[in-house]
């Protein structure tokens, strides 16, 4: 692991993603660009201290000099989005897997140097868009992949939060600090960090691609230096429209990520609050509610549910699912074999680049007159 | 009442309303421009032939020839849009209140007309922005206007129908066929019908006005005349911004309209499929549940209130509470008294001119290639 | 309209009920038993003053002198319990149809002698178990009769109402104080009160009868004369079982009445916050979310919704339907026809019946340290 | 680990939950009363050969035998009820801690026998009731231990499943085999299986005890053996009373395990369907939806949360909950130091004495003919 040392968000996260199903074990980290605080986190986390190591350049150059069945195979890159490009370039240049935090890179141009890294890499590569983890998520893909709804013509996608409606950025949040800071964020704050997701999320279960966008970006917080609000109307492929809306000064929201989508014949809706639900409108009969954990879903919504119904699964559940569909990709790799797609429907380097498009474009859709802007990579 | 024969929707809507506290009595009317459609129509409502007309240039010529304590007072107008105009001026102009069912008039230029004759006239005027009588609706208004929420920040609305997603005009109903009929409805489709309540509602209860807007206005049915889909990024007075959706393709969806407002210190959030509760979200305390019929309530919402917390009153109910406030203010003014704040928050002409200036600005902004449009009157 | 003057909750309801939909008009009434209070609550009615009584003796007795045409038709009887008899044995022999509001009378014996009369007489009778008059009730009545369901297992009511966690009776609260008064309510507080409203709901959707219970009945708020709090289990016809609660010291809670019914191959639950939903669930397919207004429900559900689905109908509505339904039934009457199955469909005498039988036995088993009490009439 | 093989649902449940926090490591186990499937178990599990053990018995003998740095140090038993008792019993005897499947036991004379070895021996134990482990249920406990709502009147607990609405036990499902079998599961089936989460939630939140019980237990699936249906009237200490429902036969319910309490001043409702809410309800202000991951929760709710509210976490965080509290606890052990409250907070022998007393003398009350059985141990 690189990056999630201590009073860390994310890595904390993804150790518990890992964890959950027995299939990664943790045993090497540069935890901080503070050798101290790496060693510490280390200590903490278990790690012999040899292989707690001060930067992610000497973890990858001495990992590499382990015997092949010693040293890491995948290595989980959760530093702020200025750090991910380095260490995500070095890893798979060495040809160590990656499993690499969202959004991809501090810029698209740097996402497009990745992708050609990434091509020509014998290493697999995971990006974590968490939400497609859900098993409701998959099941509405899957829905609108069987063209039960006809064909689509509206998406929505929202992803109100609370938590920057203050100047949190001036208090000790370490999160809020980054966050909010072009120098380690990018471009973007909000549409960075959840506008992100909302996109990717719209995209995977449409299966459209967004086309032009025309974006209204708000600095709501006085004193703030990135976006911290946004509203974009979207034009997707095959004619489809659609609006994304991402705020992080929605006083009292939590995180409440919520996809609507309806084609000719009927629609679908799915929230976080209520992840294991999925709602099917149709024109002329009843919603249907249908439930992860249940007999009639979709093998891809039964393959990312490890219960049965009525026993809930949350976010760490999704985020589990993208690890270990990616260990499940890895190990038919090693057996030779082929992952079915199921394992193999996890974020990689193609949806990385069209998120690092997502943002440069809606930022510059916000500063621009036009009314609208073109979706270009 | 003029319009809503046999066959009408919001004919019916406005009898049950009328007849609900027993404030009003029908005893007149011209039902349709068929005069025996009018009288079958009045046959069937037990009114007395004699006061059953074949126009309401009749209607209003033989009423007023009655001695005053015999005449009607009340006009209720619920013709399509384009029938809207010459009813209400002939009314007002002979000294009838009116109420009339929105949008105001087929135009803003008439809207303006309108006015002009109200202002001039000795009569009250009702636009039946129905969702405004909700109780709950009322509370998020005070709610705002308390300043417990702080400065008013982001505000969304949304206003989601499935039942034109085919091609119903092309079918034998007759509410389709004039609400997609530019000579009946208008310039505005799905904008006329159903954005200018989401406006209406946004307005109400922010107490803020559009100041900007910026439309993606579409009609997405094959052969369909004028919009029936559109999304809106709006600015605001005093800085907020927010979105407006409002489409009648997003099949399988009812009639869910939904409002959230945030300020600096929460949110709230009220939608029709739950009417009787008003949500009110904070940053650093649980969400609130605020039910209809409780004490705790505001005088507005009290007001607006038949029964105790637990009784759900519905859309009639709020309708009716159009109804029963213009009865209260005309009682009032009978009595030469003054009406409570309560009784006279209905809305009137200032809000059907906003309304239609709301449809003429949306549509050329769905035109216009420049971001955005100014919300001109 | 016999009760229900100044002051009172219910008479209110039934007027609104009455009035709704323009099919009943209040023409006489004695109001109170305090002539005074009778009269001026008339007058606030709008009544003409000779047909003000000062008692329901008066009322039916002059009123029987007035021809045909001009006297009342039906008599709402809304007072409190101990008053129900009397003025509906009356109106019976007399020929006036009958609303009256429930329980039915101060006991069981007085409900057989009045169902003996009501047998006897031309006039019809209705008792207002309000909740049966959702159209989401009555397509659940409908989808046990259907059989979709199988054979029917298990049935749960629950009634929670808080209003009187405390001791209400002692302040100015008439509600309460005639509710909580042996000398008015009977022999039953909360299992008068609302435990009938759910014994009737139970019974109506499942087509089954109670046909032993084992109740456990309490009397919480200190100093309260009867019961305020009780839970009764179940053994219904056919060889189900199932649990009714209901309670007025559920604090905080305010009138969700809920029904779930379990059979062979799936249930269905129903509560009156989200009246105009029914939930169906199958043993091996999705939720469905039935809804009010809708193309697919059933002619009875129908038949008593006034909008399209997304327009709420709440309590006045279900109310109003048992008026519609009572008056569409005697204007069949009047025309020689028969009125369709769901006009038909309004509680009556039997129901009744039953309803204080309930009330008997539950006090009974209350009392009772033997665990079943056979339910006897 | 001693059962939980291949096949087995539970053991999978404590391995993810084990696995969570990387606080415990898989090192041994007799996952099989077959030697071939418990090595073959081992194999999947990626357990070193030699660690995998034919029977409990064994398992603990030869770990017995490693030093005390290497052997196991904590004995999770996820068998079927009918052999908890002896690999519990010789664990704890051998200073094994010891985690255990619920119920503890076969029969209450096992748990009492099992309570004194355990009082004897240096081991510590834990008891899965799974429910105690969710953040909200922790806050409701707090809240009413706080006195907050009052002394507590009412406490109605749920528990509908309806996946054993057929004659499961008649397929291949193994799960259903062992839990309808009296001589695998003990005298109870859903009693046992679920009857006793739903006792133990009640009692872990109200603080009360049950003294007296009246039940309806069923078998109403033709051929089955034990209980698949109940219904419980409850006495508690200090005055209030209750309502406990378990069934296994509501066709189309999934897992909705819910409890409501009320006392003098409010009441609170919980359900697993929505795990992170707790609505927390007012005699005269409007309800609260405390959310878990808040800032404004108890220490007890924030100790069992892993991330901020609005990221959900469901049945196997609520499972690792008494995994990290339990593994807390003995840590604090070894650094000879008091864990905090907040970690000694897991279910232990006396939860599982009650519960087996539960399930014991609701059985007897099913059977008897007299309305009130004392709950005695």
């Amino acid at each position: 692991m690189i990056g999630g040392g201590q009073g860390a968000f994310i890595g904390a996260v993804h150790r518990h993603a890992a964890a959950l199903d027995g299939l990664y074990e943790l045993v090497a980290g540069a935890f901080s660009s503070n050798p101290d605080t790496s060693r510490a986190s280390g200590q903490l986390l278990g790690l012999r201290p040899e292989r707690v190591y001060g930067s992610y350049e000497e973890l990858i150059r001495r990992e590499k000099e382990l015997p092949a069945d010693e040293r890491v195979q995948v290595l989980s890159i959760v530093t702020p989005n200025h750090l991910h490009f380095g260490p995500a370039k070095l890893a798979l240049e060495n040809g160590f897997h990656v499993i690499l935090d969202k959004p991809m890179t501090f810029s698209l141009a740097e996402a497009k140097e990745l992708q050609a890294v990434a091509e020509a890499s014998t290493a697999r590569f995971c990006l974590t868009h968490t939400y497609t983890g859900y098993p409701m998520v998959k099941e509405a893909r899957q829905l609108v992949a069987s063209g039960a709804l006809g064909a689509i013509r509206k998406a929505y996608v929202e992803y109100p939060q609370g938590w920057l409606s203050t100047f949190e950025e001036g208090s000790a949040n370490k999160q809020a600090a980054w966050r909010t800071d072009p120098s380690r964020s990018g471009v973007a704050g909000a549409m960075g960090d959840i506008g992100t997701h909302a996109f990717n999320l719209l995209e995977y279960v449409t299966g459209l691609s967004v086309t032009q966008l025309c974006a209204d970006i708000n600095t709501v917080v006085p004193g703030r230096q990135l976006d911290d609000d946004g509203a974009v109307l979207l034009r997707l492929s095959g004619g489809a429209s659609g609006v994304l809306v991402a705020t992080q000064v929605a006083a009292g929201e939590e995180n409440n990520l919520r996809l609507r989508v309806y084609g000719e014949q009927g629609g679908l809706e799915w929230q976080q609050a209520d992840a294991n639900t999925l709602l099917v409108k149709w024109l002329d009969r009843p919603t249907e509610i249908r439930r992860a954990g249940t007999g009639y879903v979709s093998s891809f919504a039964r393959h990312n549910a490890r219960t049965p119904a009525g026993h809930p699964e949350g976010y760490l559940e999704a985020f589990a699912n993208l690890y270990r569909n990616f260990a499940l990709t890895l190990q038919a790799d090693l057996a030779g074999t082929t992952a079915p797609p199921e394992a193999l429907d996890y974020p990689g380097i193609a949806e990385g680049v069209r998120g690092m498009a997502f943002i440069e474009n809606v930022i510059a859709s916000g500063r621009s007159e036009q009314k609208w802007t073109e979706f270009t990579i």
